[in-house]
């Protein structure tokens, strides 16, 4: 139960690829070792997908799995309850990443669903955000 | 035709073991027993999936296969036209079943999408809603 | 204490005899009778009132007799925070009935101030909402 | 003219025995007590209903016999355009009380058709908000 | 059938002593007779009430031997899905009939419940909107 | 000033001929007959125009011409702050005529500006409001 | 610990000076007398700021000095979750006062953030509502 | 990358089936005759799927292998944010197009996060509207 | 009656002049002909005016010249209920034409009162929407 | 290009004889002088209408004739925005101009169209708001 | 009292250093001579603050001292009720002014509290805005 | 420049004493030396206030002093537009932190001026925030 989860949402497999003003010129894959070096001595499990039903899958996954999530909902943070019903039957504690400060970005990215369960919400921070989240993961499932 | 589609959406594969505060200690095993005696000569089909595509699917296949739907959309109740309009298709009966009493908890849980096509809604009786309205369909169909 | 109120409020007393394509042609004779037999070996006590004074009276009533409540607010529903209030000093199960799907009318009868108290709401099932809504009673006051 | 009307509203006759947690453990015949010692010279003449009709009525008998309104609204605070108007045909002061904080309890509690009349609204000392309400009408009739 | 009830809510009573800036100084008294001449050879059934479970069981008597309602729901109006109800039970026209110009009072009289079924609204005539709004009914019962 | 000018807004011209179902059979020139004879002893000058501006400017000319105004703005109800204002710069009453009963349609035509100035409303009695709204202007020039 | 702290915030320092026809003719000066007398055996400590940044000093100060805080946050009321925080970390009783019926007045003075802590409210007393909050206060901590 | 991608979302492989007084008697094969024929010598890709992360990951490869995307969301038009940013991902042309005129029905189908991305929106023109929209990307990509 | 009106609403006639980043560079005669080339056999009669009184005059002259109605209506979509009442009066198709892709801009411009009578909606296609706008109402009066 | 438009729109021609007490006693004829005055070396033309298209004619003029607008919209303010869009279209600036202090009348005064495009709004200044806003337009066209 | 305060909120120490783009280059040294010379025969008084208790204690010491008020109370126009009141205990003429055309910035900056008192109001002129405030004060203090 | 100024606001300085369910038992003095370990080499300026005008002008002298800000404005988050302004001006890199989870707290605490000018946002990870906060700052000014 030491492992930790990072789950990323919707169009993450395109970090690096689009909207680079945005989203920055680091990938997925920089991302992961990112997260591998702040967890020090936990495993890393790093996922992606566009598909809601497969991250509510791993989410429960991890209910068996995993000391903590760290979840970047992408869009599926505004509009998904299905996320926040899966992380409310999830125990140890959930971080909600987010690559871009969402609150100066359209009016709908204001509201998170996840935010209802969440123990930490971090924005604005790139991919650092990723690491700040597993770092704070680490410190309390110390 | 005579089936009854019984419809679970996501996060009911946890029932009995996430929030049993909310949501109790019967399992979906449990709930399908109770809906196969409800049903007297119908037959059950009873199924549960994370992902809103698939019962979507289903929802399609019942158009062909069912003489009514008791569908409990869990988190997708709130969040998803594309069950809606599923529904919308199907020509039968369909009863609408919320384990818990909606309309107590969260203020975004008030509102359900399924609602505008739902003959029938039943919230708060626990896993006998399903029994309720499995009965109900029964009459309806009769 | 093993009375079962059926309370009916504003224009129930018409049943059967006004808008049927809403309200149905059962009429509240036809609801008692269903009542009685779905309580088993419970006593019902069957009342309407088109007065939100006298619904309150009986509701103060049930809580030295009654163990449980099984309600109809009709247009009271939306309305009215006594009937709430008197609802919130009884301390068993309290059941709200609907004969009409009221989600698919208008509006102002989406909201209902009963259902902060209620224990399980039920609409669309016609008169047979109140024959669910008693033997759910019935499992209650086990 | 010398007497003072003080008016209860719908459930306060259940005073003392539901929810103490909100309303206390004081009785409306401690409240009277309460009243009577307040108003000094002044008679009381204290009255409860959970009739929207009554209450008006006695409103009106009011606007014959007192001096002043100290008016426990209860749910009709509200909900009630009636109480309202009927408070608007009266000349005297008129002292809104309400035994528990409403500002603190839910949302539809938080707005009142009373206080568009009311000279001084008093909420969340209990009982005595009474004696206080007594008290400042006694002041105003001087 | 061929009575037309005239039927007034809460406060009305009062008319020509409460708030004659607002209303005026007519009665009561002084409106019957005008909604009697008005009538022709229609027998008018003039009623008043402040409570009301007493104007919905009036309404309900008027489904057996009215013609047609004219109605002043006075503070009803905007609070009373009830009364609604009732109207919307019964076969013939429905007048609604303000002494005062709502639309320029406050906000909460912007909204008639009562408009949802009536098929003609009068505002700011004074007494004489009864007038008209009788003259209307024996026009439409013709 | 003993005119009362009878001002109609957009599409009126069409009476008669659009939507009867709606705006029932009668013309223009059954209603220009309808308030010549309600009018008694005073001239009627019976106006439409498509044109907001037509319709200021006509109610300019009726501020030295006329001793009362009945209107019907049509969709200009809803939309004209500058109707509105050109009727506070006119001293005599102002009647607001609808031939529909304008609050069982669409929402946006729940509110009317005119009716911040109106003495009077009158909605829903087909071509006959005219008729009452003449015979009220006429009463108040009395 | 016996102290009780009367609050006072913006603008009451010209109390008697500005808008007697909303405020009164009565001072800070009068109001400090009726509290004392009011206090019995307590001792009052009796502020007036027009700083915000003071008042949450007084209030910190408060914790380690005061039984009881009677504040009049006046403008703050509406806007200051600053101060609603100090009063959090506050754990004795909190008696909110107004001295006008701020019901009354412009919608923007019918939120009230302090109110989301104040044990009690008191609006439109005029200046007995410190007298009848510092009683209160002593009752509490009787 | 001459390829127009021609993507459909949930339930519209029931087209001709359900609903046809909506949604028109034609089948998703003649929408691709016709989408073919407007589009000259570009090559159609005609995609349906009722599963949201399909629709994700078909965005995700128009990105290297279309020219422009001719999109109907269906009910994800109104609930999908990450639909929305899949298509900011893509680079070229994004024509939104409905088969029904959605803003004459439900208030929920008025808004479209598509929108936010979309070049150009039809809506009503039933199946043509592909050809009109495959037509206008063939314009826009010439 | 096989004319098809092709209607152009407020500051149109700026066309290619104004604000070519969101109107582009074409002028209404380049528009005319592209219409004219759509038609087919059709004629079409092509106007334009700042007045929405003459807008609603021209509607008016379509109900007895024309088999079709394509309009932009430009700022008027989001104001004027009566243009939309002069719409509801004509009994053939109308189209709605936007050049630009109204969605993407200011809030204000997201409601159209036109799209409550339109058959079909184009927005953003620039001045091809006309094209496909005539194309599609030669079409339906096929 | 040295001319300035001073253009005003619908009732500003009762000025001095319509509510003096809102407006003031100062005529159009009043503020032309003080324009002239205001404006040095440029011309001024002065216009007023009632007419909504107009007024738009009048903008597309100054666009090949004006250096600047000073512009009263007067109730068109709130409503048009097809008086918006025609100053979109047009380069210099654009002052806003309004006797009265509009955010201390009704609220649907509070918002301006016009405000979205003008470079500079003044309210209240009765109409020396005139003359600051030319002597304003002169400084920017300096 | 011939004194004219010039009052300054938050930020405004920085006019010319922060953002030139929206505020300009011009310092508040360069507004208080254009004060000065704008006084005539007043004398200026010219103050800035960040601190709103500050900007309070000054309007309380106007009272004593000043004919007029000309205030650009920046941020905490839209925030600070205490403001508000402060100005309403000030008998003279008060002029808001805002250097930036308010309107056309974040929804927020729509709102201001100072305009409910504010005699006149002027946004956008940049630093001439102060200018035309003290004229206009002078006027009015005549 | 290289000092990192670390703002808090109203309350902190209680961190520690008050509400440590909500807050944690850590003081502003452990905080400072986390924030001075994550520094590096950067010097940390750590200050407290329960005074807006305090921390405004702090932020302007951080204008001058410093590289970066990382700032927990308390409740100023929620109701200051002046903090923002006061950010607005500042040119380095603003990382905006709260111990708490603020979205799970009351609705007001979910909007945030500061997040309108805050390149990163921190929530819920207790006083780490402050760490993983200016470790970014550091990053940033790298």
């Amino acid at each position: 139960m030491s492992q930790i989860y990072v789950l990323n949402g919707p169009n993450l497999n395109l970090l690096g690829q689009r909207q680079p003003e945005i989203y920055g010129h680091e990938t997925l894959a920089d991302i992961e070792a990112l997260c591998s070096e702040a967890a020090g001595p936990h495993e890393i499990r790093f996922l992606q997908t566009n598909w809601e039903g497969q991250l509510i899958d791993w989410i429960h996954e991890a209910r068996l799995q995993a000391a903590a999530i760290v979840i970047n909902p992408a869009a599926l943070t505004h509009t998904s309850v299905a996320v926040l019903d899966a992380l409310n039957a999830f125990d140890g504690p959930v971080i909600e990443v987010h690559i871009s400060q969402v609150h100066k970005r359209e009016a709908f990215r204001h509201h998170s669903y996840v935010s209802h369960r969440a123990d930490a919400v971090i924005a604005g921070m790139g991919v650092h955000g990723y690491g700040a989240g597993v770092a704070h993961a680490v410190r309390l499932i110390g």
